[in-house]
C-alpha cells in the first residue's frame, strides 16, 4: 500500500497514520488507484472475461470510492454484464458493458464502477 | 511498464509484442490503471491541488483510454476546473469537478476524465 502511493499518489493520507487522521479517511488508507489495479488483478487472474476473447476497455463510467481501504483489509468484487452489442465501427468485436463492485471482508462496498469492455465475439 | 502489468494487469498484450499484435494495441502496450496511475503521480508532484487542501476523490467520470501508451512513451497532462461547489453534507468541504487530460510525446490524448475531488475551503 506504502510502495504503491509512495510512486503513484503520495498524498499524506495515503502515507501516514497521523495525516490521514485529519481527514475523513480517519487512518491511513489506500490510494483509489490502488484499489482498481487490485480489482482488475482480481478480474484477470480469475478470469471474469476469457482471456483469449479480451482486447481491453475502452474506458470506465460512474467510478465511485465508497470507503476508505486499510491495510489488512481482503477484497472481493463482483461482475455484472449489464449490456453487450456489436461493435458498429470494428467488425467481430463486441462491446460489453459491466457493473462491477469491490468489497472489503465485512461486505461494505468500497469501489463501484461501470468497465465498458471490448472483446472477440465467436464465428 | 512490465512489473505494474504482472502485479496487476496481466494480460497477454500489457506483457508480450507478439500477443498484442493481434489486438488492436500493435505492440506491447502500458494497463490503462498504469496510465491513470502516472497522471495522478503528475498532479499530486506538481500539486495540480493544493497538497494541504486536499480530502481526496470521490470519483471519476468518463474515464476514456483513447490511445495506447507505448514504452518510452512521454506523458503529460493538463487540468481543468469544470466547476466548483460547496458540499452540502459536510462543513467545510469543497467539492470540485475536474477535466483532465493525459496527452503523449506527440501531443495526442491517451486519456481523459474527469474526477470529482474533496477540498477543504478556506475560512
Amino acid at each position: 500500500m506504502l510502495e504503491f502511493a509512495r510512486k503513484y499518489d503520495p498524498q499524506p493520507f495515503h502515507l501516514d497514520d497521523d495525516a490521514a487522521a485529519e481527514t475523513h479517511f480517519g487512518k491511513l488508507a489506500a490510494s483509489g488507484w490502488h484499489t482498481c489495479s487490485m480489482t482488475m488483478a482480481m478480474m484477470v487472474e480469475h478470469a471474469a472475461i476469457e482471456p483469449r476473447a479480451s482486447l481491453g476497455a475502452m474506458g470506465i463510467d460512474e467510478l465511485r470510492w465508497l470507503r476508505p481501504v486499510y491495510p489488512g483489509d481482503v477484497l472481493s468484487c463482483e461482475m455484472e454484464l449489464a449490456g453487450k452489442k456489436l461493435s458498429r465501427s470494428k467488425p467481430g468485436v463486441g462491446i460489453l458493458n459491466l457493473k462491477l463492485t469491490t468489497f472489503n471482508q465485512h461486505g461494505e462496498p468500497v469501489l463501484t464502477m461501470r468497465p465498458i469492455t471490448m472483446v472477440r465475439v465467436r464465428g
